[in-house]
């Protein structure tokens, strides 16, 4: 704890003022990018992972990066995401697992959670995800087990999300898009799901055009910046 | 998006190379200091607040940075709590709401929440706090009593901490230590609250100790570093 | 109720006798070859619409042909669901709406259901599917978008399914199949949706070739009687 | 599958225009004498049993035939009973149990469904009978308990249904009837719960007044019919 | 407060010592002769009003005496009955309804209850008590449909308590006995409900047998005790 | 049952007449001193043991004494809590758990609960007292774990009362005391919470200057009589 507080003197010291614009410009309200749901997981970053400045991710984050179905029942994440939606008006969703998860060790094998009785019933929620592994992965190592796990459970969140209604909504009117994605932990990969090909490809390729044109825009800005100059 | 993915190709082109060691260790496992449980608002970083890198917090974000008290009834945040504490062993929780929080003006005038049912129903486990700030502060301005809720919130749910079993267990053995903070983004200032002053203090003030014990051994190593030369 | 008791006693003592055989036969045990679930609307008779004898189809019914996702709470659907696939193994699933459906009037105005609480809230689980309607046909006619109401309510009740493990799990292993349907009850017109088209086709073009193999099927085995006579 | 299709194109060729009168007529509205609660079993087909045409019964199909009490929770079941009294004001409901029920194997041996924990929890609505039936039954055989427990779940979920306010309101006003059956598989016979002698009996015996109030009926119409030539 | 703490007091100086042998001895295990399930209204004193001592009657008290059904949840009312019949084996359960009784005032005018959400929600458990009430009392006075529904009110709950596995089974096996009364809190009179004549009686009536019973015996232990002396 | 009854008989005889008074008072409305929340065990009479009169307590009782938390759930003590704070405004809360409780006993040990699944559902609401006694008391006998737990799960109860909004605002205001005692049924003893020592106390310690303050009242009042007579 020490150095964590001692890292927010430092910010408020050395950081805060370098980003005072931002801030006092963000202070009048926050219009988010993107809602990034992930795993309350201690090695991921979400703000490092994606280079973004405060004001652009609406995130959640829970242990196993779930998203439960919407019912009549109300918890944090369907509150969340409604109000992300509804009164934010993100126009992209990404889901974002990772590597290494404890959570979804857990899933895999939740008779060993019985002394962690709500982490297994939260789990339960992967159970769809688990159950396609299970069916299958009959004859596979367990690593590769997991490596389909993780990939088949943020398939399953975002098939939860779509049965949210502002989410439905938004989805069939064209306003709003989900992303799936996995992270890893070790190599900093990040794989992103492909609903054409139905694969999960690596970032560069999956956004290639939308990549491309940000750079493109950037030069463009910078080159106009020596322009000025 | 662009600019998010682009972050992304960024950030394994350019940042990660530079932290390839430290993400390899943390591939082996995780050892949090804390548990952080704050809003998913999108002007808050905790990584950049608090100067810390992957590997230190485990963190959980929801709307209003809520914790609802332990029932038999599993969600999120009951489990990700019970992950965080019987599975990882963190130390230290931190409950940090922020000024400009969307959630508790919700939470503050529920009846205009008619069309966000979820995100109403969520509020409601702060309404002991905004039933506490009407007590209260019925000859206050509207930013006196939004700032006496954003402190009360985090007091509540501070409380409700209290009442999940290994939360509770370990406060009785002194294993594990609960923090309330309130992050004002217009000025990057964070109260911290005090339980024997029972006020709410800057972060330099209530952690006085901890920050000059953290400053030594610093500038300890960093003479060490200086004498191994 | 004179005719429905009057009813029984001729069930036993007229029809029952002729089909003796195949209930004695089906008093072993039942292998049906589809769930069917459909809307408890009297005006829709699964065996009559699908020509099938008892022991075929394996019925669930309720007002408005709902299935909720799947969570961590019990429901007779839940529950008879994961009865069909996990104790009986049937092999397909057909989710069958109805025009003039009651239900879906109810879920399209849901605030003049304030007398009846809990089929507000039932229905509250079509409310992506009215969502979606709301945002497209805002130019729509009623009569179109009720029509467009039954069949975005039979995909996501689709959708739902597949949050049940045990149904995601079959459908990974390609054992188990799901038909969407939309009833006529004026015209006796069903029909049937393609996932490949993303419409909904007539059931003669949408299973043509099924009906092709089937009638083939009863030709030849109604040449080999004539041969055998 | 193909006979199922097949079957539709069938209903569609052959059946419905014989039938074409009633459908365009019921599709004004629906009128049912009876709701109709049974099991989701393959082997039962209620319009066969009580040779009833569409429009007749409002049908509710669950595995177990079983009817929650009314609470504050909301499900399929409670909406439905709420929709046909509430909205459609039936004067009758039946709920049929039948011989070899799957849901009453499972009923009576909850240990065994530990791989169906849906199932277990739904048919925990059934144990009241379950626990009567090992009070009573203490010595006798297998079968004469599961014979008993059929009753004692109908009579059990009958008096479940008398907790739901539409229908304790309509059965004080003498508005309503309750009607507990067990239908026999193996043989078509229906037996017919007696208020009065608390005994189940044939239906020819229990309805011997309105089964030949209905026979005379029938036959001044045909009689009528007969004269009118 | 001063005269409850000094009440307390008075308790352990003066009334306790006098009754040290009858606590010495409940010490050592509890056998009440009866579940009381009545108001929590300060007005009502169930030993005061059964001169009965410490140990005799196993007490649960909640707004309204109200016993929900038995279902997959848990309450407390739902696990002091299983306590009471399943660890404690009581023989009787009593539920006492009363004149004045403010919850019910409630009941028949939910919608007065805005500002208390949760007693509406539970007085929903009355619901169908009161839509009998509406039904048979529409030409009554406010009064005399208040008194019917202190009556409908015990029977409903008694009707709930006839749901739960434990109480069903002794029941049925006629080890366990169901009553149901209502206290007149003005006249000290207590009605109790006659289930061959289906009328509420005066206790000196319902119970005439009993009374003589427990009279003659007293009398013959009092002219016991005069003889011995 | 028999002297039950005969008790009612013996009460409307012979106590009513005395406190006629009293109770007609009473039926015009009442004005409880304070909510008093105890175990349903009947060794337990709270009237006796504050010495109060009809009028005085507003009295919740269920195994253990247990307040589940604020959620958005309802059951019989949040709507109870609600009712008595919201609609009577009583300004002090009493909770008080006893020695000897088959509940704690129960908490103590669940497994051994696997017969009473809604009685061990209901215990685990006081769990994190039991984590906190097990932390605590490792090399403690089983009687002082006990009487810590009994002391551990008042506390926690209250802790829960404070989750409640309106108990929260009326705490927040100075309206409303909270009293966590314990009750030991062998010696008549009742030990009180000290906030400020943080230790169980005898009520004639805790409450010492209460009390002086009520005799002195008392006394005023014995000498006023005097003097006016
Ligand atoms: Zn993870
Ligand atoms: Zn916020
Ligand atoms: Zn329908
Ligand atoms: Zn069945
Ligand atoms: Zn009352
Ligand atoms: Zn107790």
């Amino acid at each position: 704890m020490p150095s964590i507080v001692a890292g927010v003197v430092k910010f408020q010291n050395e950081v805060f003022p370098q980003k005072k614009a931002l801030f006092e410009q963000l202070a009048t309200g926050q219009h988010p990018e993107a809602l990034f749901i992930t795993c309350s997981d201690s090695r991921i970053d979400p703000s490092l992972m994606t280079q973004t400045a405060p004001g652009e991710l609406f995130i959640c984050r829970n242990a196993g990066n779930i998203v439960p179905p919407h019912t009549t029942e109300t918890g944090g994440m369907t509150a969340s995401i409604e109000f992300a939606i509804g009164a934010l008006g993100v126009p992209h969703i990404v889901v974002c697992g990772h590597t290494e998860c404890g959570a979804m060790k857990g899933a895999m094998n939740l008779d060993a959670l019985e002394k962690l009785p709500h982490t297994k019933r939260w789990l339960s929620y992967a159970s769809a995800a688990v159950s396609i592994v299970e069916e299958k992965g009959a004859n596979w190592t367990e690593e590769e087990r997991m490596q389909e796990l993780l990939k088949e459970n943020v398939l399953l969140q975002l098939q939860h999300l779509r049965t949210h209604p502002q989410v439905a909504a938004k989805l069939a009117a064209g306003k709003l898009h989900l992303h799936g994605w996995v992270y890893d932990i070790r190599t900093g990969e990040v794989l992103a799901y492909n609903d054409e090909t139905r694969e999960f490809e690596k970032v560069s390729k999956r956004y290639h055009d939308r990549i491309a044109y940000h750079m493109e825009r950037m030069q463009a800005a910078h080159a106009h910046e020596g322009h000025s100059h």
